[in-house]
């Protein structure tokens, strides 16, 4: 189980201006390389408070690149829908050789009707231009005369520049919320996963990793080489009290400003999207104790969250994890400490896996 | 007369990787700023050693923010034609944050047709793109609740985040390598200014510099706030042999790259493009001795290239310059000389604007 960490901010202009949020984000990871972290990884979404910070995944990243030499910098996720394979093979490309190969691009399929409708791109279109974004890309990195033609995009034969470091190409994730043919494509593809278990049900999730994990190996391929990804929320304080007050207050924030944004799921149906008309309707029935009761959310004192992340283990396998510790208003010491402290005591209180874990 | 210094990257993975490329345009990045340069600025380009390297000016500013602290960052061009203004307003938003308000905003309108041609673009469309694409983003960073429907976008009412640092929006650069229409255009807006004057002769950039002028005070705008950014490579040495080879060499190389892309030019016609189609022409008959001697190439020992600028000075009132030292592969150590001489030696020698300059 590795251990990353990432960036959602949920922020508006009057809470926090951007230069704090990403001044205050750069000393976070910083401090998570110095701590020994896998990974940082950064959102891109528009329009609004929910993640609108972060339109551009790539930019905040390159940034990251100069403050740190180890830490693995992760798109969680660039949304191919959105940009043109060129752009989006072209600037991970110059990320990738900015950092000194130390890039993973995780791919999105996006699932805002607000978003789709400002870009003007058909929502009903969705997966086959994930897909096609997808296929795009990796072609580019890996190939030279390349030619696209996916009823999308039509260009070629060119070479994309800048040459990636990593060869063929850096690791791929593919980012699902609750599809088990994404997942079921990414195991076959050889790419890996990155999954927010919060507003999917823990079979669904098990689901989810099975088809994966079967896919992957009947590929061909090593277990042991496929990474899966869990996104969580996670707030600590050495007073469980505060740390769950806390939790609360912040999640209650993030799911006001996301029912926001999905409620454009109120008006809209996509063959694409089963089950989203519900999203809205899901998202206003959160219940903080529920959520924080199956682990969809990291709260307490630094054993609690260790107890937390080893039933995640028993339900889930040897998955890794990246942690949200601060939608970004959080202040800037409580957000350090808690990243301090998912380190130095929670990491070592989970201890090893146990055998028999996937 | 403010001096910045411009990359352009016209290099072959053959002949340099674009992680040494970039690691080594940092180090130029952080010398520029200790010897008191106006700014960095980078270009954008697709599909080929002309530029390819940097597809996105905004990821390798976003690593120079972290490298600098006072140096401005200035994108040289940006195309608002390939990128949904969006997206375009909001990672250039993201770096006047990560910049603590350093960005100045070049935007251009393209000129290669296998470009237009890649991200599917009508390039007969390409001033109306340009100029819709320059107004949307103003608008998206002016103001809140912005509705844009101009025939190429249709989205709002929506507030672009992140806001951006410098209010109400980053300075403002229209690039424009032959057109008074443009620069017209841009004085009566009160956008600033980046010429290359390489290809046009020294009557027509003095006409588009008038048009410029002329449009910025019937404004009624100081003159003294108009930015004019002229962009020429230059090459330095003690031995002005030594300088003249180098730069004949590079200039012919850049010339021979820069001849397999305006290629595209050879089969196309379009009206928003008069006189592009002589371009291809234009290039094969580049001569270096008569571009030298013209002053569109700088080059030489300092004292000759203060002769030069102080000539340029003359013909064009007071403008700044923004010199292109490398085009990548000059051994590292020959550029960072040549950026150190180039403040120290020629800026002094050229001493303070003749009255009457306008």
């Amino acid at each position: 189980m590795r251990h990353g960490m990432s960036l959602f901010p949920v922020l508006a202009p009057e809470e926090k201006s951007a230069a704090d949020y990403f001044d205050e984000s750069l000393r976070l990871v910083e401090l998570a390389e110095s701590l020994g972290y896998d990974h940082v990884q950064i959102v891109e979404h528009y329009l609004g408070p929910y993640g609108g910070y972060s339109p551009d995944p790539v930019t905040f990243l390159a940034a990251a690149a100069m403050r740190t030499t180890t830490l693995r910098l992760i798109t969680g996720a660039s949304i191919p829908a959105f940009t043109h394979p060129l752009q989006l093979a072209g600037k991970l490309a110059m990320l990738d050789n900015l950092s000194h190969g130390r890039l993973g691009v995780g791919f999105g399929r996006a699932f805002l009707p607000t978003e789709f409708e400002a870009f003007g791109v058909d929502i009903d279109t969705s997966r086959e231009r994930f897909a096609a974004g997808v296929e795009a890309c990796r072609a580019l990195w890996s190939g030279t005369d390349v030619t696209v033609d996916d009823g999308f995009h039509r260009f070629g034969p060119i070479t994309s520049l800048p040459r990636t470091v990593q060869r063929p190409h850096p690791p791929i994730y593919l980012a699902s919320a609750m599809s088990p043919q994404t997942c079921e494509w990414a195991g076959r593809s050889g790419f890996h996963l990155q999954v927010v278990p919060t507003i999917t049900a823990r079979s669904q999730v098990q689901e989810m990793l099975a088809a994966y994990r079967e896919a992957w190996a009947a590929a061909g391929r090593d277990p042991g080489d496929a990474e899966i990804q869990l996104k969580f929320t996670c707030y600590l304080d050495d007073d469980r009290d505060v740390a769950l007050r806390t939790a609360e207050e912040l999640e209650r924030n993030y799911i006001a400003k996301m029912t926001a944004v999905v409620a454009g799921w109120a008006d809209v149906r996509s063959s694409a999207y089963a089950g989203y008309e519900q999203l809205a309707g899901k998202v206003r029935q959160y219940d903080f104790a529920t959520s924080h009761r199956d682990n969809k959310v990291l709260a307490g004192r630094p054993q609690d969250v260790a107890e937390q992340l080893a039933t995640v283990r028993g339900w889930f396998g040897d998955v890794d994890v990246s942690c949200v510790f601060s939608p970004g208003y959080l202040p800037a010491d409580r957000a350090e400490a808690a990243v301090r402290m998912y380190a130095e005591q929670v990491v070592p209180a989970l201890g090893p896996a146990p055998a028999g874990v996937a």
